[in-house]
């Protein structure tokens, strides 16, 4: 698929209309606003292959379990965030015809993503039977003003005819998840109503009843004119809309407005959505389409005030930077602390539940930099008002006295995950659950939330790893057995370096936080105490212990890291040794193959790492990125942005920049082919770190921002918006220059190559 | 369920009616003769819990596979040994009210499994509504004699009324599996037909087409005399039978004979099974129950002359060993090649694909010893009929130049599995299927096998060991990753023992069998050569390499062996530790928690010393054997068996006999907490091993039949017929006495407690 999309600073432009792409496209066209999402479907009937996706934000299915062979302590349910009923459907006739692309010649097709504004714009020439031309154009957005709003301007012109022109806008509620464990349809339909200009369908999940109540009004215009036409008010089980037609002239256009709007019981009464439904429609109805998308862009233009950042030279880099900065601004807002980052986002079902380590691992970053730390704040509370279910969660394995072991997936707190490697074992999510605090407190100075949030979490997660190691007498020394790191290429290890690592550090911190809160807030550690029953002595002794006699497997007299016991005794092999043909290797080799093989999907050393880069001196990093990066495939999407990061840190700025494109543009020249099953949203976060943290070398340091500017050769400037406390900042590094705009806030000290400055209130610091 | 049923030397009696114990019952008294089975389902109308099964050898169905996460390298389906339709069906109305042993009282109910001739019948009164009582007496049998006919004799006798008795005789394709993996039917019914005295039904796999036609015919008599009673025939989609009446005086018996023949399009072209199958029950009817009943007990009694072993002074020791001799002799005669011995036989569904390593491991012994060698040379054949598909199976993980990997699970040479741990990596598997070969030999004295057929399943095997292991420069030796072995409770290990064991004497006796066969067989050798594309000089040296370098886990002084790397890291605990509360551990511990326990779920050590017994000193045996068990938890039925063996070899005989009762009575006293889904088939070969190998301490030594009989202290004597290349020997052992009768062969020289003796032709030898 590479350079299959035109290169462009703001905008994804696909020209020519190619069906095998079509499901690829729908993904990388998609649009979201937080609240909703849908898929680049197309508005009017389309007999060829599509995933339909139109997603609510935390609406979920509790989809009963499918293994193959059952494990004691699995789930009975994988919450899905699910298709749910379309609102964008607008079938066209002319004459009686039906337009579908899938059966007619196509031309002049162009579909663009304005990223600028979150727009969805398409046009092209249909040539139908006999020869008649109807030119349609397209434009969509999901309002990120009202969140509840999305709106169609959708036209058709007869280019070489005059005929008639029907047009059936509805709401569709026969709708199917591709993810369906069971072919079981999700959705049932309360109510459909289709009336003079208006039609409305409230649909209920089988399971769970989350109700959604979908009401949608139109305009059909000739030029400016409103148009009466007679209306065929069609309304099945599951759908209800309206069938307008009128004459039209060659070479006139006739337009539908379509507008919607989506509201679910999450937000109102489940006897108050209908009514408060139509009365959204109508407000939107009333604004009209014009006014409606004006709020709607300069809102996103607002947005990108804040998080935008611009590459000089480089065009490729800059709309992959632009895409995956946008992609992460469509799903997750941080207005609701019930919601969270899922990694297809509102993209695709697959992954269906919505929270993985990603979340805190990847793309906290971008948010605590580009948005009120509120909105970082709420991601952390999310896991907070998790607790209990992470302790319910680890007693089902066998842990007790309050230890907490955070779900691989989770939509509610309780986990969904389905395979017993990664279900059971992959528990460095926890240890990214407690960086996460950390990471917020360092970034943002909001010490408070430790001590109102923060502290209970970690005490209940180093209660985890204290209990989950065990002393070996052989190694004198604490080991934790049969868990699987981030590199899912291995399963049921011992000893990975990274998890053993995060758990030390875990112990560590939870430690100094106890210090600490016990000083500054003597109350609330008593609070604490008392509410996580914390034997202050006892455990206290157990977290220090543990951290000081953990294992951690070695070479090079302590200095190279291993990933795990035995890792030396895999045949010896590098990413160059392997034929292309057959990568990604999870698609051509079985997998007891991939276990034994020496190769990563990711670098779980680098990770830990690049996560605790200031614990490492230059040389080790420089020794442990040589060893590992060869023997990474990086199939993973979280994979290259730690490898952008850490090789522009050493001065390998070829491999980080290599590595920089991949994560970038790891949707858009789709480098796993899987892209038609969603983007992958939350290594967009990892892109957002390989740019500001790697090239544009942003650290914490000694409670100050701190930059390393490292811009590769051939770009002539990066600059890049971020919010740091108080601080607004935009921040442009060319060759040799960097210069920092405070656009907001106070004088702020910081160091740029370890040299601290101070850049006043709204002025400028220029370093050369 | 300890003590549930009578302890009796020849039977096993149930004694009451209890509805919660009738499914684990079913599995009990399940009847077969090697090309069917049936469970103990009762014929009449059931509205209680009830697991249907009736089983025809060969027959399967493959079910589309089912798993959570897919691996690259799943195969596509699961070959189930599926429930057929039934014949057995007989519904009685008294006066119109249907007998239901759900529905009214019962009492005085008998249910007797004859082991001594394959026979199960059933007692009972039954209290109707307004207090009618009914006695009802059956007994039905799959003859042994004729394999595709089964007969019942159904007795009803009104003890307090006098009454309408009607009975309705029918065939039954409305058949459901419940171990679908979609809830699918897996027949369909092609034809159905039902006329006077006669029905059929001619059912269909609804993929792969195996075709089944099912006759049935009956009488009913009153006394002696056949009622002639109006029939009606009723047919509907999928069923076929006839209804007939009678008035019966109180105290009057009457009695309907139902025959049925059952034949399959493995055995007949398709376009003749009804006619056949009219042909086959028309000629059992004619022969009359009774002849049948006395032809099949005859042959049953003649069985049992070959493979009975008598304990005195145990009656529950000598109950198990007959219950687990008998289903051994009901699921598998050596007649036809294309069979193998599933798990749980013809008694459940589950695991459902006929062949695992147990046929090789556990069962073969049996064979060797009780049936004419034809029968042990034919399960090895099944596995030289299956290469080719062993090579596809290696080839599609990777393996080249006609390595073989046996499947985990097959049933026409296909693997089934789809658990990446086990389907992957339990390769041990393919040790036990080149061990056989030896085992056969050396017990048989067949070594023609070697060239006919086995050393190309050697080649293929050794190849893949060598492929499979890799040089690790770390340890200066070839490692083998990733394996799981017989002991499920660990995955993804490396260095097993046992398999690295395995792989080594694979390796060698490869070897040695080319260097024998090239010397005696040199046009043989060239057949094989060319055959295998055996590259002689390259892979004889590497197949020496490998074998003299494989890497062994061990302790003190390598005389201790390690089951795994790294398995001294583990938290030790053992058996005694456990509460039983938690045990078996696999139902209550989740997976992760299981794994990283040093719990075995049996001991892969001891296996490969028990299989290897002659390679290790009595100390090295002790060693071991102290160390392991205590860790062992028995949780594999195919566990106790191997530890009763090498218990009585080292003189632990309250262990041993310990493991003998478990293994002899597992089902029959319900251990595992699972006898309602099936019997363990295959692990009642153990049992016979270990009271012939353990408390008879049979072996063959310098090519002659060895005993070193250690019979436990209460028990008076162990006898037990074998058969050894020409000779029939009654062997029987009391307290210091050994009796060797040789009841059919020449003069046969033979070792006890060491010693050689030699016993003549037809004549006893007597050892004090």
């Amino acid at each position: 698929m590479k350079e299959y999309y035109k290169k462009d600073e703001w905008c994804i432009i696909e020209e020519g209309f190619n069906p095998e792409m079509h499901e690829s496209s729908e993904s990388i066209f998609s649009l979201g606003n937080g609240k909703m999402g849908q898929r680049a479907n197309f508005e009017e009937k389309y007999s060829g292959d599509s995933l339909q996706g139109t997603y609510i934000a935390g609406v979920y299915y509790p989809d009963k379990t499918r293994v193959g062979w059952w494990k004691n302590g699995y789930p009975e349910y994988f919450a899905k965030v699910l298709n749910a009923p379309s609102w964008i459907g607008i079938d066209v006739f002319i004459d009686d015809e039906v337009l579908d692309l899938a059966r007619c010649e196509v031309s002049d097709f162009v579909r663009t993503l304005d990223m600028k504004h979150s727009t969805l714009s398409r046009e092209f020439v249909a040539t139908l039977k006999e020869g008649k031309k109807v030119k349609v154009e397209a434009l969509r957005f999901l309002s990120i003003v009202d969140d509840e709003i999305g709106a169609i301007r959708y036209s058709v012109t007869p280019l070489n005819f005059s005929g008639k022109v029907s047009i059936f806008s509805y709401l569709d509620g026969d709708v199917h998840n591709q993810d369906s464990n069971y072919d079981e349809q999700f959705w049932s339909v309360d109510a459909v109503k289709a009336e003079d200009g208006f039609s409305q369908l409230v649909a209920r999940t089988k399971k769970l009843d989350f109700v959604v109540a979908m009401s949608a009004t139109f305009d059909l215009c000739r030029g400016e004119n409103h148009i009466y036409s007679d209306e065929k008010h069609k309304q099945s089980e599951k759908s209800a809309g309206s069938k307008v037609f009128t004459f039209v002239q060659s070479g006139e256009k006739v337009t539908l407005y379509k507008y919607a709007s989506v509201l679910n019981s999450q937000n109102y009464p489940v006897d108050a959505l209908a009514e408060k439904g139509r009365k959204a429609v109508e407000l939107a109805h009333k604004k009209g389409f014009d006014k409606l998308l004006k709020e709607h862009s300069e809102a996103w233009e607002e947005k990108w005030n804040h998080s935008d950042i611009v590459v000089e030279g480089d065009v490729a880099a800059q709309q992959g930077i632009r895409f995956n900065i946008f992609h992460l601004n469509q799903t997750y807002t941080g207005k609701d602390e019930r919601l969270n980052i899922g990694p297809k986002g509102f993209t695709g079902e697959k992954y269906g539940g919505t929270t993985y380590w990603d979340t805190e691992a990847f793309v906290l970053p971008f948010f605590m930099s580009s948005a009120d730390k509120q909105v970082s704040r709420n991601l952390l509370v999310y896991r907070h008002n998790h607790l209990q279910r992470a302790i319910e969660n680890a007693e089902k394995l066998g842990f007790k006295d309050g230890a907490a072991l955070y779900p691989m997936v989770t939509i509610n707190g309780e986990e969904c995950h389905n395979e017993w490697e990664i279900t059971f074992e992959e528990i460095h999510r926890n240890g990214a659950i407690a960086f996460a605090i950390y990471n917020y407190v360092r970034y943002t100075g909001d010490w408070d939330y430790v001590y109102e949030f923060g502290l209970e979490v970690l005490i209940a997660i180093s209660r985890f790893w204290a209990q989950r190691v065990n002393w070996s007498a052989e190694r004198e020394a604490y080991v934790m057995l049969g868990v699987t790191g981030p590199n899912e290429y291995e399963n049921n290890i011992n000893n990975n370096w990274y998890t053993n690592k995060m758990a030390q550090w875990t112990l560590q911190y939870t430690l100094e936080q106890i210090a600490e809160v016990k000083k500054r807030m003597p109350q609330e550690w008593t609070r604490i105490v008392s509410l996580a029953k914390f034997d202050e002595a006892k455990e206290i002794e157990t977290f220090n212990d543990v951290a000081d006699k953990i294992y951690f497997p070695s070479m090079m007299n302590g200095k190279l890291f291993m990933q795990q016991d035995g890792y030396m005794d895999k045949f010896q092999q590098f990413a160059d040794d392997l034929n292309s043909a057959e990568r990604p290797i999870n698609q051509h080799w079985s997998w007891d193959r991939i276990l034994r093989s020496s190769f990563l999907k990711q670098a779980d050393v680098l990770q830990g790492i690049a996560t605790f880069e200031d614990h490492y001196s230059d040389e080790e990093i420089k020794m442990n990125f040589d060893f590992w990066e060869p023997r990474t495939l990086h199939e993973s999407s979280l994979s290259p942005c730690v490898h952008a990061i850490l090789g522009a840190k050493i001065d390998r700025m070829d491999k980080a920049y290599e590595m920089y494109l991949r994560t970038a543009r790891l949707d858009l020249d789709d480098y796993n082919k899987e892209v038609a099953e969603g983007l992958h949203i939350t290594s967009m976060g990892g892109t957002w770190m390989a740019m500001v943290y790697g090239f544009g070398g942003l650290r914490v340091k000694e409670d100050m921002l701190s930059f390393d500017p490292k811009v590769p050769e051939h770009w002539k400037s990066i600059a890049f918006k971020i919010i740091f406390r108080e601080n607004t900042l935009t921040v442009k590094m060319s060759q040799g220059r960097t210069e920092i705009t405070n656009d907001a806030g106070g004088d702020l000290n910081l160091l740029i190559n370890g040299v601290k400055h101070c850049v006043e209130g709204n002025n400028r610091l220029v370093v050369d």
